[in-house]
C-alpha cells in the first residue's frame, strides 16, 4: 500500500468561511422535495438494513433515463461507481486509454487495481480527437464534458468511438447536465457503453454521496458482482429517499442548471474582458488561463482574499485555473478580486 | 468477474410484513438524539461535499474508545471497512487464517482480492482454539463474538494470539456490545491489532451504513491510502451527524443492549425447554440446533408463519438456525410458532 499515490480532492475547509469555487458544487440548495422527504422519513426504520438492491431508486433513475432498472447501477458517489468499473472492466491485457488531461482519479484507480493505461494527448485546443483512440486497447474512459477543461464532445463522436471499440467504453458524465448531450440514448444500441452520472453537481447533493451507472444489463450485472463482493448495502435509507425525491423534481433541477449556465456565460464574458482565455465550457465550471499573470500566483492571491478556486500543478495545465460557477454574487466577487489582483 | 461468488446477505423483504429475526438488526429504535440531530440538520448544506476525513465523527469515536482520531478509520458500513482491510493487509505470500465457521463474507473478499486463505476448524463445541493459529500466516481475522455461533473469546486469548503473530490481526467486533470484551484496550500495546465495529447492531443504525476500525496510526494510514484511492468521501453529511449523536448517547445504547441481553437469556431458556441445544451466546442472536427436527424444515415452516430466521446451508452448520433476539413479544411469537411446528 505504501506505493499508492492517492487522489487528492479539492480543499474542503470545514469552517466554510471561503467563497468556495473549487470543487464544482452547486451554489443552489437541493430540491425542496428532498427537504420534505427527509422531514417525512421515519427515523425508526434506520434500525433496519436498507434494500441491498436499491430497487426503488434504480427504478426512479431508469424512468428518468428511459431505461429499465436492470440497466441501472447505484453507488456511494460516482467515485465508488467508477472504482467498481475499473475493477470490473479494465483489468485487461491491453492498456486502458484516457485523455492526458482528464479526471485525476483515473490513474489512481489504475494504481489500485494494477491496470496498465495509456494517456492520449488532447490537441492544442485541449480537445479530444476520437481518431487517436483507434488503436489496440483494453477499454476507454472519457469524461464528457471533460474535466478540468469543461469542453464537451458531440454525441456523434461518442458514437464513432463506440463503433471502433470492442471493449467497454465508459463515458463519465458528471457534468453533462450543464450543456452537453448524454450518451444514455445510445445504451440500447451499444452493449459496450457504460454512462456514469452523479447527484453531486447538477442535483446539489454532493453531501449525500450518490452516483450511478447506466448500461447494458450484462455490464450492470458485472458491477453488481463486484459490489456484492465488496459491500452489500452501499446506499443508506435516507440517501435513497432523498435521491428519489430529487429525481422526481426534474423541473427544479433544470431551472437551477439553467441559472448556472447563464451565470457561466456572464462570468466567461467578464473574465475575457480582464485578459483571460476562457475554454468553451459545457460544465458548471470554467477553465481559464491569463495572458500574463501566473495561475499559481492568482490562486494564492484569491485564497488570501477568501476565494477558493482549483489549481492543478500538472503538465500542460499548470498555468490554468478551474473555477466553479457560483451565484452571480459570488462570480461578481471573484471578478472584482481578480481585477484588483491584476491591477496591483 | 464471472468467477466471483458474491456474498448473499439475509433476506430483506421490503414489505416488512415479517417478524424479522434473520439479519441481527436491533428491535429498538436509534437514540432519540439521532432523531433530534437529523431534525436540526440544515438540508441546504447537502449541496457541499462532506469532510473527506470525517474528523468530527472520528474524534467522537476516539473519545468513546480512549484513543485519538489518528487511531480511527470510518467507512460505509463495517463491510466496506473490512473490504479495505483485506486489500490493505492480507495480500501476502502466506495464507490468511480464519475459522471454518465464521462470517461468510471473508472468503468472498479473498476471491475479490485474490488472497490465499486457510480456514481453521472450530472444535466440536464450535469454539476457537487459539493454539491452532500458531502456524505460518499472512494475517488473521476473527469475529469476536464469532458469527454465526455467537460464542465469545476472552480477552486473554486475543492477547495470546497477538503475542504469537507478526502479521495484522483483525478482530471483527460487530457484536461485541452484547456481552463480550472489546480488544480496543489492547491497541496501545499491539501495533498489529485492528479492531472493527459497526453502528448496525448495538446502535440500531443498520439503515445508515457506518462502520469503523480502531488501531495503530500506521494501520489507519494504510487504510486511508486504500480509501483515498477508491472513494474520497465515503461518509455522507447526514450519516455523520446521526452517528455522532448516537455516540454521544451511550447510556441509551447501553440500556437497549441490556434489554437485548435479558431477552436473549429468556429466549435461550424457552428454546432449551422445547428441545433445542443453544450455543452460549454473547451476541444479539442465538445459534441453535434441535434434538430431532431438521433446521431447513424449521426455517421453512417459520417463514410460512411469517417469521424469518437465518439458515446457512453450509458444512457443519446445516442443521442449525441463527435467530436474532427481537423484542420479548417477538421472541414469544417465535417460541410459540416453534412449539406449534414441533408438535405437528
Amino acid at each position: 500500500m505504501r506505493s499508492l499515490d492517492p487522489y487528492v480532492p479539492g480543499e474542503q475547509p470545514q469552517d466554510q468561511q471561503y467563497v468556495k469555487l473549487n470543487t464544482n458544487e452547486s451554489p443552489y440548495p437541493p430540491s425542496p422535495k428532498v427537504e420534505q422527504a427527509i422531514h417525512n422519513f421515519d427515523i425508526n426504520t434506520l434500525r433496519l438494513y436498507p434494500d441491498p438492491e436499491s430497487l426503488e431508486l434504480r427504478s426512479a433513475l431508469a424512468t428518468q433515463h428511459n431505461l429499465v432498472a436492470e440497466q441501472v447501477f447505484v453507488g456511494n458517489g460516482s467515485d465508488e461507481v467508477l472504482a467498481h468499473c475499473f475493477q470490473a472492466f479494465f483489468q485487461q491485457s491491453s492498456a486502458l486509454l484516457f485523455p492526458d488531461i482528464s479526471y485525476s482519479f483515473y490513474p489512481v484507480y489504475c494504481a489500485l487495481y494494477k491496470i496498465e493505461y495509456q494517456q492520449i494527448a488532447l490537441d492544442d485546443s485541449f480537445e479530444i480527437n476520437i481518431d487517436d483512440y483507434r488503436q489496440a486497447h483494453g477499454g476507454i474512459i472519457l469524461p464528457n464534458p471533460n474535466a478540468p477543461t469543461g469542453i464537451a464532445l458531440p454525441l456523434d463522436s461518442i458514437r464513432r468511438l463506440l463503433e471502433a471499440s470492442d471493449s467497454v467504453v465508459v463515458i463519465d458524465e458528471a457534468y453533462v447536465d450543464f450543456g452537453a448531450e448524454s450518451a444514455d440514448s445510445l445504451i440500447d444500441r451499444y452493449d459496450n457503453l457504460l454512462v456514469t452520472q452523479t447527484f453531486s453537481k447538477s442535483r446539489s447533493l454532493a453531501g449525500l454521496r450518490l452516483g450511478y451507472a447506466l448500461g447494458h444489463s450484462d455490464l450492470i450485472e458485472a458491477l453488481n458482482r463486484v459490489k456484492n463482493s465488496f459491500n452489500s448495502y452501499p446506499i443508506d435509507r435516507m440517501a435513497s429517499i432523498a435521491a428519489i425525491a430529487s429525481v422526481n423534481d426534474q423541473s427544479y433541477i433544470e431551472a437551477c442548471n439553467q441559472k448556472v449556465i447563464d451565470s457561466r456565460n456572464r462570468l466567461s464574458e467578464s473574465l475575457l474582458q480582464i485578459g483571460f482565455k476562457v475554454f468553451p465550457s459545457s460544465s458548471n465550471f470554467i477553465f481559464v488561463e491569463h495572458k500574463t499573470a501566473a495561475a499559481a500566483e492568482l490562486y494564492q492571491a484569491l485564497k488570501q482574499r477568501g476565494i477558493l478556486v482549483r489549481y492543478f500543478k500538472s503538465t500542460r495545465i499548470d498555468n490554468c485555473l478551474r473555477i466553479t460557477v457560483g451565484t452571480d454574487e459570488q462570480c461578481h466577487q471573484l471578478v472584482q478580486a481578480l481585477a484588483s489582483i491584476l491591477e496591483s
